[in-house]
């Protein structure tokens, strides 16, 4: 008898009717001699719902009142949930994040699970019961409802399967799983069976928004056994798991591609030491996410920078660097958008040097140029324009044999250059 | 530097424009000087759209699930509040029941609160802040999560304002008080400055629906003083305190009328030891309230009863009636509808005996014939013809000089007969 905890997202509850099929599932899984713990977020639009309402009362609502507001729509999801269940004929009983033991740091919005008490839920699992419970939320040692931030449900199951020491931990969907890269621009993306936890991460950091990275760190921290799969279907799903149990000789796993990036180049700044950790601090003292960084050589004392930010903080990161030109002297600013960052992810890269040559040439066979690489010991990205990124991210899939099912890319000897 | 309960039923928080206007108020009490803690019902249609939710997905919900999903409607309520006194610029801490410290039985959909500990709300207060308690729940000793039942944020308000020792409960509703009789009826009818916990327990069983009796009864056993007021106007209310402190000789408070009321009738039942037992122990196995209840003088060893009951019970107390045929022998079960009750009430009465002869007196001389009459301490109440209920009420409120401002009837010793 294995111990489950089976998460679904708001879409896969957003109508009564969609609940009952949820309801039917879990209730099969529980038929199979399973013990199962549910996970569930607010019901479709419900979030969004209670937000719209928030902003006709207050433009800028207190994180600790939000909190409070948007737990509601989890604990009703839980409630209709345990009610569709019993529908069915098995008992079932829906629990908040604070009956569930679940507690935070003391911040809103945005806080980390810091301990998990299941008693309550093995009691309840020791009486027969399904336990369902409400995803994204918490408590602070005060007593104070706290939520979990984006992806706050994924981490709501995968810390209650660590704390429960779940056999799996099963997020269901609306995709089958992972795919080797977007199926809507490469008809022969296949999905994955397996990726490491640390695949994934980079993955989840790149826009596949099947899993949330913080999600994908819990799980790795505690090696709790992920399966991405659908609500939809009863395809079988990738399972996300410790590297060393991967398949054999993969170098890349999947190609993944993210819209939401903008370059910001300074010109001309004058190489005084610290001048990086100006520019840099600001940026993070305004809030804004800096991914790639590039530095040119220094030239007649002055240097070259580029980095990318999200589109959305494009803006106020010019205003940022226009804030400090009296303390970092430049020659000029500029900007650029349509951009794409297309990113190789794979364990196995780090053994084969020849990994990054490949994307190259891939890249450049197409008349493509390439603006801005970034490495990692399983990444490899290059910023590039938007236009052609399907064409690009067709070439890398089938350039690293993931066009052909079951064997994907083996790097060999004549790659090591 | 009072410390003050403010209650705000649905409909006075129904729109977010209205929940403004309610934030604004309580923001003008603190202005005063005043500690303020409020309890809030659900918004408008919340709770029936929750419920109707519910019978999409089960018809027959577990009581601990509905406990689970209605209890979100308040707490929607509280979050929103708080965020529109935050609006005005007032510090605000919203709570939910098993938050602010309440305790109930083990039971779901109809708990009674067991215990209040308010330490979190004294805590929360003395920071400075408005305190928004969800009205109509509470927490069992195990951490479950209940609801009061009808009348339930009431009862939370009541029973809070017991728990700080507050100075007063003020109930705010659509009505500008308690009246003397129904406004819509009697263009006379006067707002009364004061009534007592007894007078305002019979109108509020006689279907004055602007108090619910279980508060009202809380508020008399802990001796909390209650204000009846209105959310929209500015108008003074209604006090509802201890008897002793009531104007000096004031007979008839006010005229209350119910129509959902039934008449059944129990011919020529065998007069046999134990008979009224057993028929009102099988309606009260039945979950059917009893209401006036007469018994004819016993001819031939058979005797007649008639009893009242309301109109959604009347045919399931018919069915139980036959059913025990077998056991208490009677002729015939006959049923009467379009009744109304009549009632007068007032703490005087007690020491005035010829109060319910004048109220006989004055519905005779209107030809209307009196169904049935039951008599308390401090209430006389009549069942008529509901046709003409009108007639009556505006009579009775004449015939007890209800009609005139202050001086509502005052007991003579010629009425002392």
């Amino acid at each position: 008898m294995a111990l489950i905890v089976m998460k679904f997202g708001g879409s896969s509850v957003g109508t009564t009717e969609r609940m009952g099929r949820v309801a039917q599932r879990i209730v099969d899984k529980k038929l199979q001699g399973d013990r199962v713990v549910v996970v569930v977020s607010a019901m479709g639009d419900t979030t969004d719902d209670l937000i719209d309402k928030s902003k006709e009362i207050n433009d800028n609502p207190p994180a600790r009142e939000m909190d409070m507001l948007l737990t509601t729509g989890e604990q009703i999801s839980v409630a209709l949930l345990s009610m569709a269940i019993h529908k069915l004929g098995h008992p079932a009983k829906s629990v908040t994040g604070w009956q569930a033991g679940i507690r935070t740091e003391a911040v809103h919005g945005k806080a980390r699970i810091t301990d998990i008490t299941p008693d309550r839920l093995h009691k309840a699992l020791d009486e027969g019961n399904i336990v369902i419970v409400a995803g994204f939320q918490g408590m602070t040692d005060d007593g104070e409802i706290t939520t979990l931030g984006r992806g706050g449900s994924d981490t709501t199951a995968v810390a209650l399967a660590a704390a429960v020491k779940a056999d799996v931990c099963e997020i269901y969907t609306d995709v089958d799983g992972i795919y080797s890269t977007d199926p809507r621009i490469v008809k022969n993306a296949r999905k994955l069976d397996a990726i490491s936890y640390d695949e994934m991460l980079e993955l989840a950091n790149l826009g596949a928004a099947v899993l949330h990275p913080r999600a994908v760190e819990y799980a790795k921290h505690n090696n709790v056994n992920l399966v991405v799969r659908s609500s939809f279907t009863q395809n079988e799903g990738t399972l996300v798991r410790e590297e060393a149990e991967m398949e054999q000789g993969v170098v890349v796993r999947g190609i993944a591609y993210d819209k939401n990036v903008a370059r910001i180049s300074i010109l001309g700044v004058a190489d005084i030491p610290g001048v990086l950790a100006k520019i840099f601090t600001a940026l993070a003292e305004a809030g804004i996410d800096v991914d790639i960084i590039v530095q040119s050589g220094v030239q007649n004392g002055k240097a070259d920078f580029s980095f990318t930010v999200s589109l959305a903080d494009r803006s106020r990161a010019m205003d940022v660097i226009g804030g400090i030109r009296s303390a970092v002297p430049y020659d000029e600013a500029t900007y650029e958008e349509n951009l794409v960052k297309v990113s190789i992810v794979g364990a196995g890269m780090v053994s084969n040097p020849g990994v990054a040559a490949r994307m190259f040439e891939a890249i450049s066979k197409l008349g493509v140029s390439i603006k801005m690489v970034s490495t990692s010991e399983i990444k490899v990205s290059c910023v590039i324009a938007a236009e052609p990124v399907q064409e690009v991210v067709r070439a890398l899939h089938t350039a690293y044999g993931l066009d052909t099912a079951d064997t994907a890319f083996v790097g060999g000897p004549q790659d090591r250059r």
